[in-house]
């Protein structure tokens, strides 16, 4: 049974491609819905360019750095909103630049835990494990889930301790940020690049 | 056999741990010489903390950013050199920043072609060869490395032309430097955030 080839579908891979209509739609149905393969088809007939088209942007927000003084940690953020109106926003651009200074400041490795690798957590949980001896299971379970929380305000952006303020989490002070400006804020991605490491 | 356990391995492991020699000897010992499993073994006896300490930075040079008009487009970039002093050159800065506003305009994906992925560059190659047809073997062949060239100039930024000067490509510029400043200088790595792609 062959997929289904939607106006969507179509739609996307036109605004990636720049190819035209009909193009599109028979490079989906070789392709049999695949638009990473259909791209490859539609190359290959030359009707699109080598380099893929910038895809529109439908998001808004901000993208922010910071370099510590002597250039030897910098940072880079995506934050996302939901309109260009926000994205001006003094304050919403406060809260970037802080966040860019958090990343610099506290080396976060992940947004939220949701990102940090399966292998990665199993192994701290063996550690954790073996760090605990000599006590009854519930209480060694309670320990080692009281260390994986530990390991995540370390290594996760959003359970971090704030650093301009240091009783509430990043995702606490996200949260109050989302209730006052009164849009959805996203932290999308960042990169810390720290000299030689 | 089991591995030898050299000086340079329990330093290693010393610098990024914290812990004792003897407990690095004996940690290394156990994991029959693997670095990463050893961190894990002394991590498990409480001998190194939960966070690697940062590794001491051998390498000098600058971490430098660009953000485009608005917070669009943002770009991250460690360039290193061989000593502070360089890095605190004008001219190398200079070239750094220049490298940004690159990465911004040209959008490569790669430092080097030796980064790209080769399930890429075969894509690369199946797309060329489907677009030359009808011409003898020894033609095709040198039509598709031809392409594969542009394909280069256009993802590698050492192989990009340079934006400020389009006869010279990244890779040249960056020669000139080096001969001219005296030391190595390399392009270790760069990321290039859009809004919302």
């Amino acid at each position: 049974m062959s997929t289904p080839i939607t106006a969507k579908m179509v739609n996307d891979l036109r605004t990636q491609t720049g190819a035209g209509l009909l193009d599109c739609k028979n490079a989906l149905i070789e392709s049999n819905g695949n638009i990473e393969e259909a791209i490859t088809i539609l190359r290959k007939k030359g009707a699109a360019s080598a380099a893929k088209k910038a895809t529109r942007a439908t998001l808004q927000g901000l993208i922010e750095s910071y370099i510590h003084v002597g250039g030897k940690v910098g940072v880079l953020i995506e934050v996302n909103c939901e309109t260009d109106f926000v994205a001006r926003n003094e304050e919403f651009r406060v809260f970037v630049r802080d966040l860019c200074l958090q990343i610099a400041a506290a080396s976060p490795l992940y947004v939220s835990r949701d990102q940090v690798p399966e292998a990665q957590l199993n192994t701290e949980r063996e550690i954790a494990t073996a760090q605990v001896q000599g006590k009854p299971p519930a209480a060694v379970q309670k320990i080692v889930e009281g260390k994986i929380e530990k390991y995540y305000s370390t290594v996760c952006l959003v359970d971090q301790p704030f650093v301009k303020l240091q009783e509430k989490t990043v995702k606490e002070v996200l949260t109050e940020k989302i209730a006052k400006i009164g849009e959805n804020i996203q932290i999308r991605r960042f990169v810390r690049f720290q000299l030689g490491s």
